[in-house]
């Protein structure tokens, strides 16, 4: 194993051209596992049931993951709080949990520990950039102190607020990716891909990309109108896509959220291991290199996107011990007409029938209510100055 | 909690009347986590990663199931040599493991081991019934000797083979339930539900029922003809059912290896947690009492099950913590809409999308190649006379 | 052309093994062109546009059609005053006109002209066998003036009310045909399919088959079973069937009229020229050999049936001058793909799509109403003796 | 009825805001009637089956269409001859009989005689604009001879040719209608809607729209965006829309023809009468005062387009004598719950199951063929001028 510095450089990987598989989706798995209330979709869990996180974790190592994201989805206090029912462990000692566990199961393997935020309720109840900007400083201080290898910023709905979060993770010196859940149409402000990405890059981010709310299809898209916008710019930058493991051609701006079947009735539209070989290889001829995945991935997801970029990536993973690739495993089954199903054509053809004969193929989405007026009272907020965020930031790491 | 002799006997709770909640399938939860390789489907995981299987475990009982089975599905000698690959632990390794595992992890709640054994390749290549016999009682030998609290025959196409197996475990004096992968047509050799249900009964199983193969609609149904068969008999049993989480209205006789999705493109025909809702109450009301699941099933789908019998099991499972009930857990969501769907009424009249508009809503099964000439083979072979039996049972736990 | 004589008897040419082609549903195709209102569904168009009515004849003469229908269904007096506005004609006149529309067009080619009778509201509102076999005695009274070739009953729900429809049918001498519009589960009363051939043909029919309700895979079906019961009672008959041209796999036992599509959805139900072949050969290898087609019905779909049948009819249909069979009309097209599609081949294996994403591809039919009690008082209902329908016959056809 | 001059102009009928209703496509209605070949799609029936067309023609003039278009689409001599076949007719007989039928019912009601051309075999082959002008010449000679009311250039793929048509149909005088059968992205040449409009009107149309190709909904948006170019351009024009009574939202640039349901599959995606009223009032609400059909449309469509337009028209057609509106017709049905479906929301919120759970929903369009080169070619053609034009009409007009 390479010494610790230089394996760890997520920024040095992708430099290097190295294709670099991230997770997949720690709230949807452990919801169907029993560990986390679909709703609030918060990540108590990482301190209330570690072993039910570690285990997810390690079965993503083992699928091919070289990252490992703390369990920090909605981690932050305002949002903990504001969940309709109290936890037994305070919002610091979740982030912190969710550090120990990432790191020790990232040091099982090959694998870098990268701490994540996302959107918060203050911004969303109008609050400043000063207060939006010191709840982030809070988790980011966990960060800091359990030496995460770099930082995410997620799930952004609103590109201001993502700018803000790349902000407070910049100062902390360490890389910072940030992506935001959008898709082709821009943000909820309107704001277009390649502008998003742009004030992105412009606000330190190193790697931008797409997460959530849409399929892979789609995700790449946006993507790719993002790497248009960076290099119209003139600026450089990684690209990472983590999408749903969600088929959803008929959503809104707003995706799967606003999708009637959102969040129980999702199951017809997981894609298959076909898919994600699909969504790999076109992720990768995008220019994408950092490729991972969000809600309704399982290990088997990421395994396939290991496994359609074995080539590139010059190795497989260790979970492909259990796996034939393309069917294989299925050449010795007694039926011949299963063993037929053993290659990578009959799996790359089959269009898979949902079993369910009274249900259409696509739904229409619930109406969209994010009003003008609330994109307007978006766009007022004024800018913080990137001096009064270092010193935000200063008191935030220092205070604790 | 109750004294263990009282709180272990599956036949005293069903004869007072308790609904018994299984678990789910290991084979296909653990494929998808990494741990078990599709086609050969063999449970070597519960010796190389142990960690894996008690988690699986765990979160069965988090969800509500009161049976552990032990994950020694086609843990048998022949198939464990037959998969192709050579494995690190012997049969008896594997099976001792499972067992410790169940044991384990039903001990840290109020649950039972269930000992299983499955269909052999011994008998599709015509082995005698004292060599059929022979394999299954060193899987048991292994039962009794790590004190499982009853044993499952399960999986089994032909009820001559399922009758050997209901034999041998018989002969250990613990409870047996046997449970054929048949539907209404009955089993491959053409013998009808009822009739393969009072062959089993008067085997000397106490529980009879179905698994696999086929959704739980085709399931309950098929139990439905087992339990006429029974009683039309003047014979007595209690009724089980654990079927696939996957919608097959189009298979046939075979089931759903037939169909041209078995085992990588079926994510379409996933059974949602309302269609679980379904199916446990009719099973419920088909006078099943011992409700659980095969193929397919996830921690989330059992919960369900409990979920919806809390009235008639008087508790919810502790992972209903993390749930609300039918949607309830949207109930504080951000947006109208999204809350709109926080009640039992929607998630129940939602027709549920594919996402898949290129893709039909069923397909037709695989040519069924079983021919008459190997119909005819199985039922030329001789019977095995109980005493001949009970040597071998001697023979096999007497030897270890 | 052969004398009248030779060319019109229907068994004559049922004996000799010849395939008889029928025509199509006049009631729906005549809704879709704007002379028959849907809901009371009555032929005045007959006397009120005679040249709409004569063009369609024209038609399915042209298509192939050996069979000009008198379009007289539901023209019995009490239907006819039953449906909620003045008619400008009498059910004489009505009857009448069909009746010479259809023999024009019959003597156009080589075709006979059958005369036919539907079940009545007498029947539903529990009127004495007297008084229904005098309403059809009107129709009869016509049928015998205008010299039809022979007679056909069709459309009857209930066998009871079939036979004695057929028992006037057959006093006039000539040859009766009779359809029920029932499924493979049997008549509104559940009298089997098998049982009502056996009292139609005991009745005096000389064909029996199944018209309208379910498609050509349903009705084929039936007549199956109908050809099974007669056989087994050691009769003869011939056998005919005349489907609904819509896809109904999802429909309960009264057939199409439960499907919520009915009548103004059925749209995406449509059968193609490819699913007319496939159910032409169906039929004949089914021993049907009156083929033809009731509701939905176009001319090209009675074209298709006189095209697959053509090696075992010795001719193809006029309107095949402006037909390639199975596509071969495409193979000048400009467009290499499209050309690609002039093969037999090409369109046995194509799975049309519907376009329509947002809907299922199948209905739940509407609940069925016809209680027990509905059952039971149609079957205390009277026979009426032989003698009383042939002077009830003699009154008719002499009283006008 | 008011006195002929007044009565038959379109222009002074769209300048008052009247609503036109056109009629539906004569080679898909009458293929399926027996007397159009798919493939060629030639009118020869005008001349050799006039009682067919003439049927047809007085269907839609019933159903309320106001205008009669002559059966002459592809009647140009260049395509007659080149249909593999020879016809009993010339092009000049073709041509004159249909303008004698389409006057012959026109004069039954009160509707205007339009008189056709559309795409030539001689543009899609390069010849000159005069060698293509030539061709149009001949036909519209004859329908100044017998002095229709005014013409259509319809079914175009390239602009340009639909250009030279326009511009030969203006110089004799009447009012000209040009309809190109191109979706949002263009014809062939990948000229937008809008510029095609503002060239169309510029080139001398009175009326620019969009027939066939595509369904309703793209047909009308794609009209938009040519109302958007004319306006935008500082020009004036009527428009019209004459679609597919085909589902078609998975089509690509080419429309329909690449479907691989065209044209022998395309039944599930036949619109029903309900469709027809959305299509009906979007075409209205977008400023489309010329709302008609192309292929697909039968007589109902055309009066559920009539129906919808009741208020704005102030009369219902002929036909809904025969039609009681939104499903009224059902409500003297026996059964309750069909009567229940008399009422328009159950209609409008009907989601019609195709019937087909073995099919998709939506298919890949089959390849698409014009290459660069193709375009290029089409682009360099020199334009003729207008003197040259009105000589060669002069030319042709006289010489006959």
């Amino acid at each position: 194993m390479a010494p610790a510095g230089e394996k760890k450089n997520i920024l040095k990987r992708l430099d290097a051209g190295e294709v670099v598989i991230g997770d997949g989706g720690f709230v949807f798995a452990l919801e169907k596992r029993g560990y986390v209330k679909a709703g609030p979709w918060t990540p108590e869990a990482a301190a209330e049931h570690p072993e039910a996180v570690r285990q997810l974790h390690r079965e993503f190592l083992r699928a091919g993951s070289n990252v490992m994201q703390t369990f920090t989805f909605y981690a932050s206090d305002d949002k903990l709080e504001n969940r309709g029912q109290t936890l037994s462990f305070t919002g610091r000692q979740i982030n912190e949990a969710a550090c120990d566990l990432a790191r020790e199961v990232a040091n099982e393997g090959d694998a870098l520990v990268a701490g994540g935020v996302s959107q918060t309720p203050a911004y969303l109840s109008s609050m400043t950039e000063e207060e939006v900007k010191a709840i982030f400083m809070k988790q980011i201080d966990v960060f800091v102190q359990k030496n995460v290898d770099f930082l995410i910023a997620e799930y952004f709905e609103h590109v201001e607020e993502a700018e803000w979060a790349v902000q407070v993770l910049k100062a902390s010196g360490k890389p910072v990716a940030a992506t935001l859940c959008i898709g082709p149409e821009g943000d909820l402000n309107g704001v277009s891909p390649g502008d998003c990405a742009v004030r992105l890059v412009k606000a330190g981010a190193d790697i931008v990309g797409i997460n959530c709310h849409f399929d892979p299809e789609t995700c790449v898209k946006t993507v790719k109108l993002m790497k248009e916008g960076v290099e119209k710019a003139g600026l450089k930058a990684h690209y990472m896509s983590q999408p749903l493991a969600f088929h959803t051609p008929d959503c809104g701006c707003q995706g799967f959220i606003d999708l009637p079947e959102f969040p129980f009735g999702l199951e017809p539209r997981i894609l298959t291991r076909m898919d994600m070989h699909k969504y790999a290889r076109e992720a990768y001829n995008a220019g994408i290199r950092y490729i991972g995945g969000c809600c309704g991935f399982e290990p088997y997801h990421i395994r396939a996107l290991a496994e359609e970029l074995e080539a590139e990536r010059g190795c497989l993973p260790a979970g492909s011990e259990k796996h034939g690739s393309w069917g294989s495993g299925l050449s010795l089954h007694t039926k011949p007409w299963v063993r037929a199903r053993a290659r990578r054509d009959y799996w790359e053809k089959l269009k898979p029938a949902s079993g369910r004969p009274f249900c259409p193929s696509m739904s229409t989405p619930d109406s969209w209510g994010v009003t003008k007026g609330h994109a307007d009272l978006m766009q007022q907020k004024e800018a913080t100055s990137k001096e009064q965020l270092e010193a935000l930031f200063d008191k935030a790491s220092k205070g604790n």
